[in-house]
C-alpha cells in the first residue's frame, strides 16, 4: 500500500423526506445562491421542496445550468454572486450543477488573471465560497469529493479541477428525487460509477485487499441493482443502492494508498468536447479499449475482476481477460449504453485528432504514466497491441 | 435502508514515516499537551519522532495513561490543561490514550456539574478543544470516530460518550509503529475490529447491500491477513492492511443506514470494569452466546455471514449458523484469544451481577431493544433460549 492522505469532511444527508433538512442546515448563511439546471426540478417537486425549506431566508436564484456545465454560464454566476453579496451555493440537480457551483465558488475568489487558469492546471485556489447540495441524479459522485468538470464550448475543451476548498459542506441525497430521471440518466449515472470504480482499482496490485474489496463491493451492488434501476427507478430500496453506490464510487475512499489511471475519463472528455456526446457513453466506449490495449500492465487485476465479479475463473490469462472485457460490455448494453466506436456516429479521424490535442497539452495517462496519443488511438480503435 | 447522517472530517494521514508530518499539522498550535501511555513509546522510537517533529514548539507531557483509561488519570490532565492554556491535544498510542485525550478535551469546556456526567448520558457536551492523534495500536478505530470510553475504577464503572466535537482533527497511522506490539495486543485488535464490524452488520435484514459487503470487505481482509500479523508483526503490508481494516471497522460507514446491536460492548464493558479482563478478551467471549441466543432476530444475516465470510451454505438453518459461529471461535481461537466463559476464570454468579447492573440503569440491548438482563444471563451462559 502507498502512503495516503484521506481528508472528506462532507455531511451526507441521505434518505426520504430529507430535503426540509435544509432549513437547518444553511442557518448561518445570509445570502444563498440557489443554482438549478433546466427546469426538471420544477416537474418533480423538488423546486417547491427547496423552496419551502428556505423559507424566511434571503435567496437568489440561477437556472439553465447545462449538462457539462459551460465556463461562460459559470463566469455569469459569479458576476452575480459578486453583485448580490452572495455567502452561499447550494446546487440543486445532478453533478453538472454541483460542478459548476463548485467553480463558481473558487472562481469569485480567484486571484490570479482569468479563473480559466483553475482548469488549466494554472490557477492556485487559496479560498472559495462555502456551497452545499440538494442531489437528484446518482453519477458523479461530485456530492462528496472536490473535484469539477467545466467545459468551455468556445473553445472546444472540457476540463476538470480539484481543491479541497470546494468540498462541499453538505450533502442531501434523496432517493425520491431521482423517480423522475429518464431510462439513459439512470443508465448513465450506474456506467458513470462503474467507471469511477475501475479507475481507482483496475491498475497496479499494491496489496491492498481492503480497497480493493470495498471497490468490488460497489461493483457487485450496481451490477445487482442497476439492471433494476433501468428497468423501473420507482423503487425506493433500489434507488437509494444505487444513489449510496454511485457516492462511494468517488468520495475518495477506494482510491487510499492505490495507484490509479484517469485514461478513461480523460480520453471520454474530449469526445463530449469535440462531439457532445453524453460523458458516460464516451467511457462505455474507451473502457473496453483500455481494458484490452493495457491487459499486461493491468493482469493481476484484470484476472481478479474477472473471477470476483463475473466468476471466470477458467482459462488461460487472455481468454479469462476477454470474457471479463466482454462480460463488461454486456452489463454496459443490458442498461441500453452502446459500447462500440462504431456506434458513436462520429468522424473516422476522431481518435487520431483526439490524441494529437491530448499530446499536444503534454498529457500522459496510466498508471504506469505511458499512454499518450499512439495508445489512444490503438484504445478509441480497440487494437490490442 | 434507513435515513442516516455521514460526517466524518478526521484528516487520515497514513503510511511509512509519517510521523514527521506532525510538523505540518501543528502549525497554527502554540501549546501542546501531548498525551501517551506506559511508556513503550520509548522504547520503540515513535516518542523520539514525536519530539523531533515538536521541535521549537511548546508543549509539556503527561504520561501514565493506561489500557481502559481512568477517569481520575483524566481529571488531573483537565487541571493541568486548564493550568498550562493548552490549545491543542496531542495523542501518541493506541485507543486508551486516545478515549481519555477526548474524554479531556471535553471535559474542559463542560459546563455542567461533574464531567462523569458525559458519561452517564446526562451532560452535553458544545464545545471541546482540538485534539489528533498519533496511532500505534490498531483496534478500536478511536483514530476516526467520535467515540471513547472511560473508566472509573473507584466505583467500577467502564462508560462510554461520543460527540461530533471529538472528531480527531487529524489521525497519523503508520504501521512501521506496531512493529513493537505483543502478540496479545495484535490478537486482541483483530478481534476487537472484528466485533466492531458484526455489531454493524450482524443485525436484521433492511437491503443495505453495499453497506453488508463494506462490512464484508473489512471481515475478509482480517481473516487473510490477520494470522499473518499474529505470526509476525513485521511485515509492513500486513500491519498496513490490519491497520486500515481497524480504522474502517469503526469509521462509521459500515454502519450508514443499518440497524445496530452493541450489546457485546455493552456486556464486554460490565467484564471489564468488574473483573479488570482485557477488552477484546471479553468480546471473544460475549459474541458467541449473543449470535445463538439472538438467531432468530439475526438469521438472515447469520446465514448470510455463513455463506459469504465462511463458505457455508449447505444445511438446515440452525447447523449453519451454529457451524458460522463455531469458526467464528476458531478464528478468534487460532489467534490465541478464548472465546469461553470458563476460560475467564471469574465468579460463577458474573452474569446475574452484570445483569442485575445493566437493569438497574435500564440500559437495552439489541437492534430489536431486546436485550435486559435475562437474555444477559443466557448470552454469558452460552444458552440457546
Amino acid at each position: 500500500m502507498k502512503n495516503f492522505q484521506y481528508y472528506n469532511p462532507v455531511r451526507v444527508v441521505f434518505g426520504k423526506g430529507t430535503i426540509r433538512e435544509l432549513k437547518k442546515l444553511l442557518r448561518d448563511k445570509s445570502k444563498i445562491l440557489f443554482l438549478y439546471g433546466g427546469g426538471s426540478i420544477k416537474k418533480n417537486g423538488v423546486y417547491d421542496q427547496v423552496v419551502e425549506a428556505l423559507k424566511g431566508k434571503d435567496f437568489i436564484e440561477y437556472s439553465g445550468i447545462q449538462a457539462n456545465p459551460d465556463y461562460e454560464d459559470c463566469m455569469n454566476c459569479v458576476l452575480l454572486a459578486e453583485k448580490e453579496n452572495v455567502d452561499f451555493i447550494l446546487s440543486v440537480g445532478g453533478g453538472s450543477v454541483l460542478d459548476a457551483a463548485k467553480f463558481i465558488a473558487a472562481a469569485i475568489y480567484y486571484e490570479g488573471g482569468e479563473p480559466w487558469e483553475i482548469l488549466i492546471g494554472k490557477g492556485r485556489i487559496k479560498k472559495a465560497l462555502p456551497l452545499g447540495s440538494v442531489l437528484t441524479l446518482p453519477a458523479t459522485g461530485s456530492e462528496m469529493n472536490a473535484n469539477s468538470v467545466i467545459s468551455r464550448r468556445e473553445i472546444g475543451e472540457k476540463r476538470a479541477f480539484s481543491s479541497p476548498h470546494v468540498y462541499p459542506e453538505f450533502s442531501i441525497l434523496d432517493p425520491e428525487t431521482t423517480y423522475s430521471l429518464s431510462k439513459r440518466q439512470v443508465a448513465n449515472g450506474i456506467v458513470d460509477a462503474w467507471v469511477h470504480v475501475l479507475e481507482q482499482y483496475m491498475t497496479t496490485s499494491l496489496d491492498s485487499p481492503l480497497q480493493d474489496r470495498q471497490a468490488e463491493a460497489v461493483l457487485l451492488t450496481l451490477l445487482e441493482e442497476g439492471p433494476k434501476a433501468v428497468l423501473s427507478n420507482k423503487d425506493y430500496e433500489v434507488q437509494a443502492n444505487i444513489m449510496w453506490c454511485s457516492t462511494n464510487a468517488l468520495n475518495g475512499l477506494i482510491g487510499c494508498g492505490v495507484d490509479q489511471d484517469w485514461a478513461t475519463h480523460g480520453i471520454g472528455h474530449e469526445l463530449t468536447a469535440l462531439y457532445g456526446i453524453d460523458h458516460a457513453r464516451t467511457l462505455a466506449v474507451v473502457l473496453p479499449g483500455l481494458l484490452s490495449l493495457m491487459r499486461k500492465q493491468k493482469e493481476q487485476k484484470l484476472l481478479q475482476y474477472a473471477e470476483r465479479i463475473w466468476g471466470i475463473s477458467m482459462g488461460d490469462t487472455n481468454v479469462r481477460i476477454d470474457e471479463a472485457i466482454a462480460r463488461t460490455c454486456l452489463f454496459f448494453e443490458s442498461l441500453g449504453v452502446d459500447t462500440r466506436y462504431s456506434d458513436l456516429g462520429i468522424d473516422e479521424d476522431a481518435p487520431e485528432k483526439i490524441a494529437a490535442r491530448i499530446d499536444g497539452r503534454n498529457e500522459v495517462f496510466g498508471e504506469g504514466q505511458n499512454i499518450r496519443g499512439p495508445e489512444i488511438i490503438k484504445i478509441l480503435k480497440n487494437l490490442k497491441d
